[in-house]
């Protein structure tokens, strides 16, 4: 199993696609059927999420810093929707779009060799990073880093996330303390010349209590920032995530950005295109970038 | 999204084939293409994957109580990949074989759901049982149970697992117990007739230490168990996860059933028929089936 070989790596991709776009917002691909515009033409299940799917990425590619495939959304279609996944990354890649394959995996490394061939390249995807699972230890992750970036999931954004998360440890730190350790213990030797490493972290908006002192546990780790919008976190609340160059935090933004109202006039696309426009903007701002 | 069908519930099952076989050991499929058979004719990988696991289900199906489908060795090779998964699965279900997926899935709610219609059933897999990371939470483990049977990760057999699964929480347990206690309050409302749940726990035979007291904290939480052979662990030393019924471990073996040597004359399709056959008969006695 060779090492993919990149002409830059994954950080330092990320690093300027946010300058080039002046933000720090990853649009999420998380299309479900009964939500799709009626104007999607295809009447085969599979057929209609790919038009979406590859419509979102035309449509964003030069306002987003990245995408976000949820892989779940495509595996529940069969082989039919993984082929769908391996589309959107072709066509990302074709616009110079990073992607964050979100398939949060996590086995032994032995496994998880094979999970990186999957999502990185060869006869599998070619993914820029992907979301993994750390329950297994930081030597699970480490094969991962042989081919492409890694999220590893530190505090996520859903309500009871807090039932393991956020037990408290007898030497004072929480599980998710003790998780955010773990990434940064793997980061450190990964940083690159721009500050920041290909070892990064999930990190939901919804903790903003929490965001200044897991900056501080996790320096060189980008965050992954899920929560914003429908699950009721805000951008400002976690600012500390961005760290001092505003490189430090890519908030991530699904529905509010793919399922955008058109207004009068105007068709699914442009309300897409005007959605992640005020968002990235927003961001920017957040993240001292603009 | 309907709930699935079933004639009988996972763990039911489950139980019926482990008293059929008189055994507790689940056959763990996760071919690589430079350990097959030279006996294997076909050329293409994705063929001679596909070939080689349909022998295996064929060779095993009256021997072993169950069978696991290692998804990462299969998703590497993308979609067609991924069909093999479908193939196995459907060929198993003709043979009256349970079926755990194991693809160690975990996500928020609204995602577990796509994850549970791609392991469970309709344009998806239709495994009987699916492995799952609790980092996220018990809510996040709920959504499976709607389609299907799940075993959750609690005490990994990797040799780092214990970097968090072993730290000390304040309240004197470690965040391996704190996770059995959550699996075990999602299984107590859905313990069967048979004593078992649908809710079973991933519990390595490299802790012999730890077997004990994780059995009596996980009442009805069949326990599947790897971690046997190449990884060092032995079945006797982890008995006390079978419980009083025999019922509460399955033992999972891949590379020396898979990859067993054939005696002279014999081909690979026997040796693996003999090797499950011995594991199988010698979990039946360190479970009290025989």
């Amino acid at each position: 199993m060779s090492t993919v070989q990149r002409a830059i790596d994954p950080a330092t991709r990320l690093l300027r696609s946010m300058d080039r776009t002046g933000g720090a917002v990853c649009v999420g691909l998380d299309p479900v059927l009964d939500r799709l515009p009626s104007a999607i033409g295809a009447s085969d299940p599979v057929d209609r999420i790919r038009s979406f799917s590859l419509g979102v990425v035309d449509a964003v590619s030069e306002i987003a810093a990245c995408l976000k495939v949820q892989s779940a959304c495509y595996e529940r279609y069969g082989a039919a929707g993984v082929g769908v996944v391996s589309d959107i990354i072709r066509a990302a890649g074709e616009r110079d779009l990073p992607v964050i394959l979100d398939a949060k995996r996590g086995d032994i490394g032995i496994t998880a060799r094979h999970y990186a061939a999957a999502a990185f390249g060869g006869a599998g995807h070619g993914a820029d990073w992907l979301t993994v699972n750390g329950y297994l230890g930081g030597e699970t992750v480490e094969p991962y880093l042989e081919r492409g970036g890694v999220f590893v999931l530190v505090r996520t954004s859903n309500s009871g996330s807090g039932e393991l998360q956020q037990l408290a440890l007898a030497d004072g730190r929480t599980v998710s303390e003790a998780m955010a350790d773990i990434v940064a213990a793997l980061a450190a030797p990964r940083i690159g010349p721009g500050g920041w490493s290909d070892v990064g972290a999930v990190v939901g908006a919804t903790h903003p209590a929490e965001a200044a002192s897991l900056r501080a546990r996790m320096p060189g780790v980008i965050c992954l920032v899920p929560g914003i919008g429908a699950q009721g976190g805000r951008m400002e609340d976690v600012a500390d995530l961005c760290g001092p160059d505003g490189h430090g935090a890519l908030f991530t933004a699904s529905r509010s950005i793919i399922y955008a109202d058109p207004k009068s006039g105007h068709d699914w696309l442009v309300a897409i295109r005007d959605a992640a426009s005020a968002l990235s903007d927003a961001s920017g701002v957040v993240a001292g970038l603009q």
